[in-house]
């Protein structure tokens, strides 16, 4: 997922851990200090986990023959203070891995989280993540597997969809290139010309016109080849409304183009998707960025629950093993699976 | 900064950037436009601008002689909607880099400007930024360079401090080791004997005893090698109150350990912070994680002001140069520096 | 102000009377008591005092010699529960019109009110009442006689023009009449053709495109002869925004159209004339409509506070007449004016 | 409806009318332009339809031949933006009529809208229009007239009656009358012995004394002849309450005059009204004076949605016919109605 | 129950009556009027009458043969207005008694009142009342008395006890002891040793150190003999938790002291106890104390109803007896009881 | 202040007493400990301090040669935690009377601060306590004389006024003696004619009539003898308003009665006092009841901070003494007082 990190497993114990992790480490090593412990991680309020994908990786690495893990499976919504992943190995081999594997934890199962939300409000119409460019671009093709993770339909980064296994990024046009063209009807026809075929014909229809206009113009121009338009009106216009989209639709309908979508884009957040949504809005896709891309992280915690086999935590925890049924046993990787006893 | 990446510039203009520019620039390119566009960027939102020093190191790669760029200087304070960047350039020398130019910004600059806040409202005590774990671990190490930038005076990882220009990455000590010694003196004391002299001596001081108690177990058992605890206390016990710090300090006092300070840590945040501040808490320093690495994003936006020189913009824009007086000139590198005429 | 009333006193006095007010005529004339009674009329909020020119009107007819009235001016800022009236006359010659004059003074001053809040709000800016279409056709005028009374420096209808002393009707062009030409530019055109000089050429800019795109059609179309557009975005477009009218302003000027004045109208009131002025919105006149016409009546009451020489009134209210040093003696029409003694 | 107007249609579509719709008229007969259109009205928020009884009388007079006319029915409920009237007639016959038609039906139905709230809220018990004084006399009548097709049982001005289709107008007794008298008592014996039978006895009990004490000594002087007492206590004595009416109820029980009435006024609203009903106040009926007078009108507009047979209308608004399956014909007055194809 | 007042009847109708009462009097008196009056009691709001017990004492005293008396049961819970005594006796063996009637039941209903919320939200679990403390002496049992009518199972002081017929009072131990003691365990120890066997063995576990700790060495010190643990945590440690009693819950099981019970106090209310209920919190029982201490009297109001036979009562209130069918006939004791005809 | 409990002391250490109080001293008797404390008590909020006339008392018959005392003044302003009382002595001289020591100051200081405020909010007109019927009759004259501690200027039962150091009680006339006699004037008269010179001639006028007509009645029949009326307009007539106090006032002074005082009473509250006087409405003084009465007691807490001459307290207070510079010292009552070194 992060080909450019020559060695994951080095850089999550090294340069981007924690620097007190590292003096545990060299405190404890000194006194020959290095019991087994059990670890349980959760997270501080309900969401969809996002980000074990790659912490399995990291820990599989990390874990030698004898150690244990339990976890449960990229995607699944969880509960506040649900266990999501245990761990019962030498304190050596986890201790400095424990700001990498929450952080992942952290950003991916926010970013899905959030997507979730947008989804479930979209009711069905399909949600494309366009939120690269809200966050460091570090990031910002892991941020689109989440949303993908999350129950968008698509990305826009060529490495986001790889990373989500999608067959290619979306993308319409941006205003940049109707800009250059200085004409939008120009643009569509060269981007029509330009474009292989498995590019959908969509075509942002408010760079210099009102929307109605511009799109019934790009209508007319490109006939049965045009896929949809896009509206992104800016918030200096009003942002797109419900009527809007229905009188776009209105107009093309009457005009006979009732093949061609509508794709919205622009602020759209859960609870303006719920409300367009709500107002019966002939939207086909939604665009969102912000909304998913700027979704706070979740807090997730790791815990040492037992010592040498004995039940201890810090104050505040309860000692022991927490009850979590849901955990399915990651390694070793034996035929039987379960929780363990 | 990312010396992980091999090339950053491709990196920004290929996997990492809208599908929809590589899609502009095929077609302008086989229409043969490349006409020199002025492309202004600015913020949706008031705050600390940080992410710049990477944005303008991948700038100058892209352009060429006789491109110009002006900009403002990272750590500045912006204003809603003030341009922090002008470049002139053959538009295909730039188009592919929005998404990673823009997130660079809206990433770096939400941190930036969160730990502004937590800085101000500490009025003068110091804060580390202590939230790597999170955010994405391959982010964590920048999000604390814009801790840093925004006015924070450590952090926690090595690459963090690396990228800040600090000595060294800051921390004390975390539960887990104190855990597996089991008692917190006995773990104070290895930690004394182990790390080198320039590690600072600050002990965790809530992992299995009130607080007030173990503060005061821990200065009997290390005496002037002492230079501080920290109070982490968790939500389940009421997190670290104004009462708590004052009653440790006293009773530290009381007992001669006057040297002694205070770093408090756990959901640390600017409100709480300026509470403690005002209630006169008597903090040496504050740990924070969330209330920096959870911060929003800012928006960002790129709009081309001009094409071949005419003024041209999108619907809702100006056209034109917007006034900047503040920018400044950054290529072609010149002695004589000044915002465009 | 009302010509089509044959006869205003007797229709105040008649078909547009409380019954009981009637009543009350016949039982004391059948009684034969008529005592000379003192009745004041009073608010019962803030506001501008408007209708009192008629009142006065109707008052001067229905009274004799040796009556008397004392009364504040029209278009006076008044207090709530000041005196704005007092009459000494015997009962039956203003007991049947209490209901025709509170309501003069009612509607008049909850109009004139209104208009003094949003001509407030302009700060300077010309603003025009177009609320006609709001209220019903016997009243249109009357309204906007109270909306200048408040402040305003046009009216829409001829009538209303006529009761305000105005030279003549403000109005551009309707929506209808764009639409019947289907074109703004060729409605604009003929507009200008055919109207007397007097008829300032302010187009509506706003029916078919972009209101930007279409006032730069118009302005260049017409060039020195218009004078300005109107803006009067439907709310399915977001209405007028303090960045429209911006926007619109920097591209005329631009253009070298500097001339050309900008004319705001649609769901404008006070609070939004606010945020336009706060804002710096060059807006040359607001077209103000709902907010004035459809503003609340201020409630009057008419209280008898002596009967035959006596104080006398009902309870919850104080007997005797109320100080009221501001106001103006009207009848009998003596040099020496003055409150009575 | 308006007796008093000399020619209704011109003065609608003369003094009264928006000046640019005359300007309209003018430049589009100088140009020769006079297509059929057809026109939609709708109001912008859900009520009571008012307002269309007198707009069908203008609009009758003002069409010829071969036009059509589409409405609902006086006192109809309506929907937000449903249609209420259509019409397709050349434009000339229609276009200036457009301020009066659309001022009659918004100040009507935000009249009519009010009523029925609050005879919704007495649930059963009659509402009587007392407002006359809270609106300019012009409209006095009208406002009583759409308060009855709104619910109410009656009203207080002889035109408004007359309007109403109803026997004749309600009235009790003005406080001005017994202040003459000097005594409610006196007051009610020569009211008694001097109205024609038809008169309802209802005497006002709040002048002078306590409420408690003068119905009593009003029902013991008047006995069977007593039809009921008003009760009008003012503000300034804390209004009428709900406890109030009870002891009244209770004591002209407890004294044998249980056929006397209680009717209730001052201040009340709907939601007075609705406090009343829920706490079991016997009241028999409640004078509404403000709560109806004062609502402010429906804002209702006209669009174009078709010129010479085309769909055609304006920005925001979705050109050709709107499904409105409730309208019905009106013109030409044929057997056969329907909504249009 | 309040055995230190000489002769209460005495008090309730001298020093303790307000003045007014004995001037009305002696006032009446003289005049020689002194008939019979029935008199009846209610409540301004609803609750748990309280206070009845001692009221029904000190009447009994002052009433005579032939006197009448009517009266709800102490601990009935009551509405607002409902008539909770009814008094038909010569006026001057009850008028200098109003003072204290009303401020027995004002008091006593106000405390049972709010001990009856806290034990309802308790929803089974025992509260015990601890509020002495926060009442004037005098009344520190009587409150007591009135919360074991509202519900509570316990009470702290020895009179209260008695009061409310409980074998004895309730109570742990206080800070006190164990500081001058300066250790917990021997605190308990000392106190296991000299109390008698029927105090229970709840030892107080928030003196010096963490909760959880010293519960569990208190636990092991005392083993068997160890009935609970009261948890009391101070507001400077952010009072007890719901997860606190959790841990502490989980650790003492774990240890093997299950039979040992956790007490809470500190600053619960009913809302807090019914969070604490709602989230599975462990409690044992409740130790309330402000929160039935500081509960606001219930006002309560006397009233004539009939004066020598006949309906009479002041403005405001309906003459004549209310109706009330609960009322139970007290005197004279009848075998055959009933509310008045 | 409580004479009828025969021996305070022993009440308070005894059956008033927490029961965990004398367990504790068991205990620590059977252990033969004894130490020397200092304890120190302090409110949870700001107000008056109320009760420590009797704290005093109870304590100097606690203490002993030898044993140290410092406080602060009965009525003085205290703020949040502020120390109040400070005493050093054996345990076993105080333990016990924690309870109730706490309790004097936590009701009567809850009385006075609410009478502080109603007196404040009073700004200079007279307040009188009317509350005893709100309280329990066992307290009702401690809260009149916290109420004069807090500013009232008079009290309503004998008792109360003695403890209070007033002349007298203060009390005008109840509505049941108007009731017996039946009407307001006939009471009036025989009240004057038999009360001692010295009672204040204040006719309660709102029994049977309405205020105005009942106050002029009064006034007319008693002339120069008549002292004041007081309104106490019960809720169901909307209670006294400002509106009621001005039109008396009015009536009276115009008939010639300005000697004639108006006192206000019913419901009266701070924020109502405070709205009479921002209003300017005429009143001589103010009953109040409830508003004083119901004033919930302040929490005080009393801590052990020294055993022994070492600083040693409970988790959460700061050990040692408390910085209180107003404390005075009481005892040893010597000549040069000071807060302890």
């Amino acid at each position: 997922m992060t080909p450019y990190i020559p060695d994951l497993l080095e850089y999550c114990r090294g340069p981007a851990c924690d620097v007190y992790f590292q003096r545990a480490a060299d405190t404890l090593s000194a006194e020959g200090l290095d019991p087994t412990v059990t670890m349980e991680y959760f997270a501080d309020r309900a969401g969809v986990l996002c980000g074990m994908r790659d912490v399995l990786g990291v820990m599989s690495r990390a874990l030698a023959g004898g150690d244990e893990l339990w976890a449960l499976e990229e995607g699944a919504s969880i509960a506040a203070r649900e266990v999501v992943m245990r761990v019962r190995a030498p304190y050596s081999r986890i201790g400095r891995l424990e700001t990498a594997v929450l952080g992942m934890l952290a950003s991916c199962s926010g970013w899905a989280t959030a997507a979730r939300e947008v989804v479930t409000a979209a009711a069905g119409r399909r949600v494309i993540s366009f939120g690269a460019r809200h966050v460091h671009p570090l990031v910002g093709p892991v941020m689109e597997y989440a949303a993908v993770v999350g129950g968008c339909a698509g990305c826009a980064t060529p490495m986001g969809a790889e990373l989500a296994g999608l067959a290619g990024p979306s993308g319409t046009m941006p205003h940049a290139m109707i800009l250059v063209f200085g004409d939008t009807v120009r643009a569509a026809r060269a981007f029509d010309e330009h474009m292989p075929d498995d590019v959908l014909r969509i075509v942002l229809a408010d760079t210099f016109k009102d929307e109605a206009e511009e799109s019934l113009r790009v209508a007319e121009a490109m006939g049965a080849r045009l896929r949809g338009v896009r509206l992104d009106t800016p918030w200096e216009r009003g942002r797109v409304t419900v009527e809007l989209v229905k009188e776009v639709r209105a107009r093309l309908d009457q005009a006979g183009h009732g093949h061609v979508g509508i794709f919205v884009s622009g602020g759209m957040d859960a609870e303006r998707v719920r409300q367009f949504v709500a107002a019966g809005a002939p939207v086909d896709s939604f665009g969102v960025g912000m909304a998913i891309a700027a979704a706070p992280p979740i807090g997730f915690t790791a815990d040492i629950k037992e010592v040498a086999g004995v039940s201890r935590t810090k104050r505040g925890r309860i000692p022991g093993l927490t009850e979590a049924p849901r955990l399915r046993r990651v390694l070793p990787a034996a035929t039987g699976a379960g929780s363990p006893a």
